[in-house]
């Protein structure tokens, strides 16, 4: 019936659905990586987000309203009055608090209510309703956020980088990654595999799309990994051609913490920003980032095409992909029964394999690693781009 | 571990997620509260709007097409053509009905088949044939359907405020709320709750938005609610500086009416309008009114900003609410288990009972309050707004 | 307790949800017309649409990527990466195939993984990985691709108007139908319905929007139809003026195949065309054509409104209804439970049947017919405007 040629039985046809593992990807509480990412803080806004003009963002898949009271205390409160649910994004902020727009009732940045005003005496019952709220502090020029259970809020991480200030240094707060929108649809946990898969440099940013950041950086390196008791470090080398090596430590801490040094390599030395993937719901996420800078320094941005991102076209961003592209190109989701990990995504699987290890023990009662409950102790950090001999 | 610090556990982590009494919101058929509201007779369009060209238009989650022949008649019908189901949107409209435009069957605005033109005489079995149709009727310039069973088609209410006429009184027909566009994203049931709802009026007009309406508006009322018989009034008491008390009568009659005297009491007396929500879907609704109006009678309209309300920016409705910011802000459909009614949400909570028992009777076979099969009786209503003494 | 009135029960109130028999327009693989569609081959681009430029396309229900690598080999892969599932929309196409963007993982136009950069020896397992691919051959101007199983491929067909070729005749190739988008936004079981629908000529492009091809086609014709072995014939006669009669026969040829003579009857004689219903997806379709032509020859395209397709309003849409209105206003997917099929639609109940009995076949485990698994043989077609006595 048919000829005797060769049949390649190994087209398209038939292969399975591919699955994502939820595990590591869900962000909603009660879920495995939702419970884990609700045990640390998240920066949700920068300083200047939390005014008297009620703001709408969205963390860890939560809608909530981000305000700052006439005494300067920001607030992070569910949208939803607890009278009869209309928003908060309409409400009045005042000397006290926040005042839903439909009856006035009136609640503190603790979500204690004050005031129910078309009520007798002001609401006799009202210390009975609380307005859902989250504690907020400030540092590094961000808000941070926790949206745990209250008896395991850790204290707010201090970070070396950040705290060991010369007289001119000065730490500037940034809310978006560089090429590409504010709010990336993905998960982000494609971009904290990126962290510790520094192999893709040489390609995605050297060859593929041109050289994006400096001919050293272009090189193959040489990379190990290893966990940190916080994290995992990735230790690349590469040979330079005055015969010394160039040492790059990228830092992963976890849940969402990223250490990247200066890829432009301006200086040499330790990293002087810390940021975080704040996972915005399960398909987007944003990234905050603390940066320590100086009086004259500069930072390099790549302009593939001679323009920045939002104004390149559909076909530049195809001709020039960056980090944006080959992250949001790996779907809204990944799917990771298809993944064929190398030997080059040694990484990444490890960093998985923490983030999975920690969610186990939070699961069973536990407190994830890099939780500090006693005194303000700082996270001492490795990332940066050294110089070596040989 | 952790320090002694008193733990405040009243935050929003761990709450349950919010439900909705979908009892008292869908408008599906085969639904409690879809049945009853398929009891009455409900607005569709404007006079104006059945014409020879097929209008699509959504009533209670029904995609129907309203049309009128060249008779006059009006038609509804459902889009998809009995014959094989192309919509009669795009129908050419004749003498006595409305023409397929792919086969050319016609329809009259009854539904029977009066031509297949394809098929031999015309179809000899036309008569086998209806295409879906809804009883119309036209009155106060709204043309009103009954989407419920044949046998229990009520009559078309007359309302005594709209029968009652003087020689120089017009009724002017509207289909759009005031400030928000003419279909409104949320459920018609977060109107209707605002209307035994007087309270809202001094903050939300008032004290919250500047004065939306006039200065007496602004003062806080007394209020008390009671049951008609076919709904429930709002009777609210403000005393006036010249020891003259207003008394603002407004009344919600089942299912959706609301009879709002001006609430720029122009004149004393009662109101001179009747409105209906209609709900297009669960999530959407759109307010037609008919209004008596005489020659020299102007109504005020709100501009907070100097603007109209689609002038208005993203940040002037923040700044401005008004009542669709109030309900649209509630959600698609609201989340009554968070709800925390007080005192002051009496009227609202005996207007749901009142839903909620009819739809009751319904499901057990009887019939609601308020339908009437015999002869044109004429509602009498209550609204207004009356100056009297003490 | 009701007047006696005659009660007309015959209302919309009460029907029955409609429901669509999936077993005809389901596209996916695993379902029974899926299954079906996968054992034909199909176009999915024109010969100029697989460039060095990646380009996504949808087939099926499934997402591919369509290139062409430097040696002129066109490629149909799977978008996501076998590494690590970035979209190959952003790979760079080279000699010997496609290198995603991350990590450079180069692949061949079946499949085959020929580099892995950044891992040791170019990847010592990389002959363990494949990308999913699809087999594509070209002719008539366009690209065709097999997603069925590959021990089954047939022999792409040969049309017998399409290979009897003068010296001066050239052929054409066009994706996208004449009156409305390229993808049209409904199954595309509503244009094979159409394919034996002959009768709804004097209808929709004869009465009901103007006569949009010629006079004679505007006449209510005669129509029989016939099994050909391969799908199902329409013949449809027309009496003319000077006493002859216009023959005019219309293909369809299974899956989804149309041969639909020049409705403008500049000629007579066979055919000039074949054309082919691309299932983008269960709810959208294309149209792929191979046109004959010779020097001088042209196409009449109807203006009704003296305007192209997507220059007319939305109201002159609905004035002139065309093809694309008829079928999209069936809905995304017809509901064939409230079709009333009439003794005119007979055409179109064969054709569904032989789509059918075919899908069950296959799911036994045979072949459907119009395969060819040997020689390259040649369709014979019967499609045509003839002139004919009597």
């Amino acid at each position: 019936m048919r000829s005797n040629e060769v049949i390649d039985e190994g087209t398209a046809y038939g292969r399975k659905p591919g699955v994502t593992n939820r595990d590591l990807t869900d962000t909603t509480p009660g879920t495995k990586m939702g419970d884990l990412l609700r045990r640390y803080w998240h920066p949700v806004g920068l300083a200047g987000d939390a005014t008297e003009r009620p703001k709408a963002i969205r963390v860890l898949t939560e809608d909530l309203i981000l305000f700052r009271d006439k005494r300067g205390r920001p607030g992070l409160v569910y949208p939803r009055c607890a009278h009869r649910g209309t928003t908060l994004y309409y409400g009045k902020v005042e000397e006290k608090g926040i005042r839903c727009c439909y009856h006035g009732w009136l609640f503190d940045v603790e979500g204690h209510c004050l005031e129910q005003p078309c009520e007798p005496e002001l609401g006799r019952h009202r210390d009975q309703v609380r307005q859902p709220w989250y504690p907020l502090e400030e540092r590094y020029g961000l808000i941070f956020a926790y949206l745990g259970p209250a008896e395991r809020k850790p204290k707010l991480p201090r970070w070396d980088v950040l705290e060991q200030m010369d007289a001119d240094h000065t730490i500037s707060a940034s809310d978006h990654i560089q090429s590409g929108p504010k709010i990336v649809p993905c998960s982000w946990t494609h971009h904290y595999d990126n962290v510790p898969d520094h192999y893709h440099v040489p390609i995605l940013h050297g060859s593929n799309s041109g050289v994006q950041f400096v001919e050293m950086m272009a090189r193959m390196p040489q990379i190990d990994w290893e966990y940190t008791g916080i994290g995992v470090n990735t230790r690349a080398r590469r040979k330079l051609d005055n015969g010394k090596t160039l040492l790059r430590i990228t830092e992963g801490v976890l849940p969402n913490v990223r250490l990247i040094p200066d890829p432009g390599i301006s200086r040499y030395g330790k990293s002087e920003s810390v940021s975080w993937l704040l996972p915005v719901d399960d398909t987007h996420y944003m990234l905050y980032a603390a940066l320590k800078m100086k009086p004259g320094w500069t930072r390099a941005f790549t302009r593939p095409a001679g323009k920045s991102w939002d104004e390149m076209t559909a076909a530049e961003h195809q001709q020039y992909p960056d980090d944006f592209e080959a992250q949001v190109g790996q779907g809204a989701i990944t799917l990771h029964s298809e993944e064929h990990l190398a030997t080059t995504d040694q990484g990444l699987a490890m960093l998985r394999r923490l983030l999975l290890k920690q969610a186990e023990t939070v699961a069973e009662g536990g407190d994830p690693i890099g939780v500090s409950f006693g005194d303000d102790s700082v996270v001492a950090t490795h990332a940066g781009n050294f110089l070596i001999d040989g």
